[in-house]
């Protein structure tokens, strides 16, 4: 077959690109760094977003959205924060095109930005002057966010999923009257991560806590969740931070307490991102293609006719599609792969490659 | 109650300005343009998401990503695009910031990029570029594709929701064999958008076409819904696409047809966003407040308890804690508001501003 993978022990980090490619979860883009991801990724980020939105709200947090670009005062308002992140920043300088002498398209100089624009590569900053103008009282908290969103860090080396330029992820931003609530909130989300790390990605995990060299920009304490793969190396898979005050001291956040004095808010804020579709592949696949758990699995089962004659098909098909029903009742994703164009081993070595969890072949004797 | 809004009659305008923030759904940001969408806003974005997603599940379509920045050559490649476009686009010119001598965080221009990228106000010249790869015979035919995005677009005068830089949408784009199918296409698809509008949004719209001059830059056709507002004007809803060979020519996406002959493929896309929550708003509300179809209020069922002692206040508690569990698992979505805080009065106030469409009062004697 044309779509046969180099061995992982061969080469481990060549195994991974090929597989996320040829198994069709997605390619490198024109842009230097992004990803496209294709249809069947995106049907499992999809799955991933879904459940860990579920388990937010769970938990009492609400989705909003705030700007995807951040102004380049803001971003410089926290100290750490802007060491940690200015290295790698698009910025945008200029609001329009035109045509010059030549008739080609070229930057309108007369369209400069008085201030530079920031692509977020995190929204603690622009968050944090927004809350300002939400929070007054202890009444007004906690305030718990969270942001399904596209990021952009500018990376000079990157890998499908695991390192690119552009990526999707959720970003939690939460505030809170005291320090104690804030570590407790912090504490929690990394065990909503593990949870679903274990629970969905079938994927065990260790939490910790970063040293002071590894926090993130901005924060006093930064946990994490590492996973195993099967290079024997452990990969980040999720982090909470505690932010202390720093961020509502850099934005004027402060809150009245129950014997009206002011103080300044505590925060936290969480994240995971596309890299974790980089976990998934990674922990489990072989060189036979992905192996993914039923759960996130696009295709859960798939059925491949085996026939000779068109009426043949036709009985399968008759049956399958009653069959396709009754587990469609039970959400079992199942697909019936009727294409006349391929021999049924292609299409097992294809199934195989994308790791669908269920592979059925049905011949006319078998539906007795 | 301090949340009185002027009166639309007075200023349909100003009225539909104030009703936005008052009633929470969204606010501006320190970003020129750009909006924040606040929980209570984009918890009914996410309605309207997830009943269109599944509607272009039902006809067939998938989503995938593509990414954010679009290379300027790209960009150009179909002359009417990019006249369409060049006024307003947000241009990345440089990877990174550093500090002057001064300490000053600003950009550095060692990180000029080679070629500017553009923050995109549409995705059509990515994903035909990307197209090129994944479309080679007819059998790769129809790529049916649709991806939830955030776009720019520089606006210079804007208004929440109606008209911001950055928004929200989907964007379809599908690749067919012959102009008839995709012609068939675009009418589909802007029947979805009609029926979403009609049985979600509860607002009736006139389907039509655009003339030459309102077409979408690089389109054949563009077909359109409005919605008449209490203003006696029409607002666009949603437009749908039919982009004939103009992309396919562009990007050079050929396919080779059951006689093995080759031809550029065929090309539509289609888009609705986070505009439909202005239609929304000004299709239905008053003075008083939003008016929110049932399937979209976030809040479906308020109840507030009319006590004086703190054991009447226990027993309509554990009252409505029963009634909130039958509702749930109807799928009913009904808050308690409990606050000792306020008092009902302004409680049911702040009930109408944000139109849930049920509220009621309970008191002891109410649960006999």
């Amino acid at each position: 077959m044309s779509k046969s993978i180099i061995s992982k022990d061969e080469d481990y980090s060549q195994w991974f690109n090929e597989l996320v490619i040829k198994s069709d979860l997605a390619e490198h883009s024109a842009v230097r760094g992004c990803m496209v991801i294709k249809p069947y990724g995106y049907s499992i980020w999809e799955k991933m977003q879904a459940a860990l939105d579920q388990m937010f709200k769970d938990t009492g947090h609400s989705n909003a959205y705030f700007p995807l670009f951040i102004p380049k005062s803001f971003f410089s308002k926290e100290a750490s924060h802007v060491e940690g992140f200015a290295k790698e920043c698009a910025v945008v300088t200029h609001y329009r095109l035109k045509n010059d002498a030549d008739g080609n398209i070229v930057v309108d100089e007369d369209a400069k930005l008085e201030e530079e624009l920031i692509v977020r590569p995190t929204s603690e900053t622009i968050i944090w002057n927004t809350y300002r103008g939400w929070i007054q009282s202890y009444r007004d908290l906690p305030l718990l966010i969270n942001q399904w969103a596209n990021v952009v860090r500018w990376e000079m080396r990157t890998r499908l999923f695991l390192r690119t330029t552009e990526f999707l992820w959720q970003e939690g931003h939460t505030a809170h009257a005291t320090a104690e609530e804030a570590i407790a909130e912090t504490e929690q989300m990394l065990n909503v991560y593990a949870d679903f790390v274990e629970n969905w990605l079938a994927l065990p995990v260790i939490k910790g806590k970063k040293t002071a060299n590894e926090r993130f920009a901005g924060a006093l304490d930064t946990y994490c969740i590492e996973a195993l793969m099967q290079d024997g190396k452990a990969l980040q898979a999720g982090t909470s931070h505690f932010l202390g005050q720093n961020f509502a001291k850099a934005f004027d956040v402060k809150f009245s307490d129950r014997e009206n004095k002011l103080d300044y808010v505590w925060a936290t804020s969480w994240g995971v991102s596309t890299r974790m579709m980089g976990a998934l592949v990674m922990a489990h696949s072989d060189d036979a293609g992905l192996v993914l758990p039923p759960k996130l699995a696009p295709i859960q089962v798939v059925v491949v006719p085996i026939y000779k004659r068109q009426e043949e098909l036709e009985n399968i098909s008759a049956f399958v599609s009653e069959l396709k029903k009754n587990l469609h009742k039970r959400s079992i994703r199942l697909k019936f792969d009727d294409r006349d164009t391929q021999r049924p081993g292609f299409k097992f070595a294809e199934y195989e490659l994308k790791g669908v969890p269920l592979r059925v072949a049905i011949g006319s004797r078998d539906m007795q």
